[in-house]
């Protein structure tokens, strides 16, 4: 059997997230579709991580594996060809048999943008919550660096599961960085956070903890509280999905392209 | 009465165009709903220019004459609360009353995306055509200039019509600029043209005749002998109109804010 990794980039406005349902549009599900027929074969396509209903992707990583004989390329060429344009395989590689998007995985990376300036263009109201009221950036950039390192993250995470599998039942996570910014332009902040794996909901309830350091509702320092609460119903709301992109997967150098 | 002008911008994509029409929905139909509510009066909307189903707007410009005591800003906040997120008041002002947006306009501005990358960024396909496919680039940016000046664009009409007035039956305009350009990050052609005024599918039928001679079906200097065949069957096809954008609308000095 063959195993094709692909890079993937969505717009999620008008999808249930990530994982296949019965009845529902999904991505999973999309693509799967497209690659059965392609491949006349009953495929299991295995995503890096579940991106949740209205979140978007500019690098999530799949793979499946096929007795076809397309090449990487023309399985790109041809998803292209059949998938909606919110939709795209942005890259495709042939890789090695025990490559697996999710086990894999070393690395993720999420971008959160929240609007900042009173009129959201047009172009882009799908892909930022829009907040023009008045934040204390400063305390959100200190807040933000409190995420680095390995905690505890059950006050930020949804009632149950993980994003990589529910039979995960560890709320500890480790975070490499994680950092507000406003971008050049200046419209922007821009949230920032790339880790070995993310909770359910945990990208989107550290930016609505953030959001309430911003209004100084709460203290910087009372993200390493939440550490010990482990309670989520003390950490900020969930934010809204629109914000939110997978903005990519790092995998280790021996998984990348066999050919 | 008062004089409001609005500078609009728009995603055009689920939209037939600015024109109020019966049963369908347009822009200037949208906005002239919200309007009349926020008013209580029967006012009429007028705009610098009809963009054509599908086409976007960053600088539309229209005005309304009212006698509500609203400011100019409270205008465009409850525009903007009560309008679909794809439509957007940019920026309103108090004009004095002669001012008119149609008649005033000294320049428009429209820009053509032509995405010559392989795949087209899921955000970017409501705004672009995708044309992958090779292109000589050097003879199109030849072709564009030879746009400049005052011709007869006859070739380049729609068969009725003028975009500002169906009464006025010349089909002389006057171009002031016309430049094809890679844009910095390298993926995209882009087509920018300034001028008086332009025909009803003038700018597309441009970009049509564009791509013939960056197919080399046409010569560079073909589109001078276009302005002589005066002959709309000629020129090349009417490029699809989600690449199409109204960048902006100018005006004298003195009609600028009254306050």
């Amino acid at each position: 059997m063959r195993n094709i990794k692909l890079t993937l980039a969505y717009d999620g406005t008008h999808f249930h997230g990530w994982q296949m349902q019965r009845g529902q549009a999904t991505i999973q599900g999309a693509l799967t579709d497209v690659l059965c027929k392609l491949t006349q074969e009953r495929l299991t396509l295995h995503g890096a991580g579940r991106t949740d209903a209205g979140v978007h992707a500019l690098g999530q990583v799949a793979h499946f594996k096929t007795q076809s004989q397309m090449t990487a390329t023309q399985f790109q060429r041809a998803c292209n060809a059949l998938l909606t344009p919110e939709i795209r395989v942005v890259a495709a590689a042939e890789v090695t048999s025990d490559f697996h998007s999710r086990w894999y995985a070393l690395a993720k990376t999420y971008r959160y943008r929240i609007y900042r300036a009173p009129v959201v263009p047009p172009s882009e109201w799908r892909y930022v919550l829009a907040y023009p009221y008045p934040l204390n950036e400063a305390a959100m950039r200190e807040a933000a660096h409190l995420f680095v390192g390995t905690h505890d993250f059950a006050s930020f995470a949804a009632s149950t599961g993980s994003e990589e599998d529910d039979r995960e039942r560890t709320t500890v996570r480790e975070i490499f960085s994680s950092e507000v910014a406003r971008t050049s332009g200046g419209d922007e902040l821009v949230f920032e956070v790339r880790g070995r794996s993310f909770l359910r909901f945990m990208v989107r309830k550290m930016v609505g903890t953030l959001l309430e350091v911003g209004r100084g509702r709460l203290q910087p320092a009372g993200i390493l509280r939440l550490y010990d609460l482990l309670d989520r119903s003390q950490s900020g709301p969930t934010a809204p999905p629109q914000g939110l992109v997978m903005v990519g997967v790092e995998y280790p150098a021996e998984s990348k392209p066999s050919n």
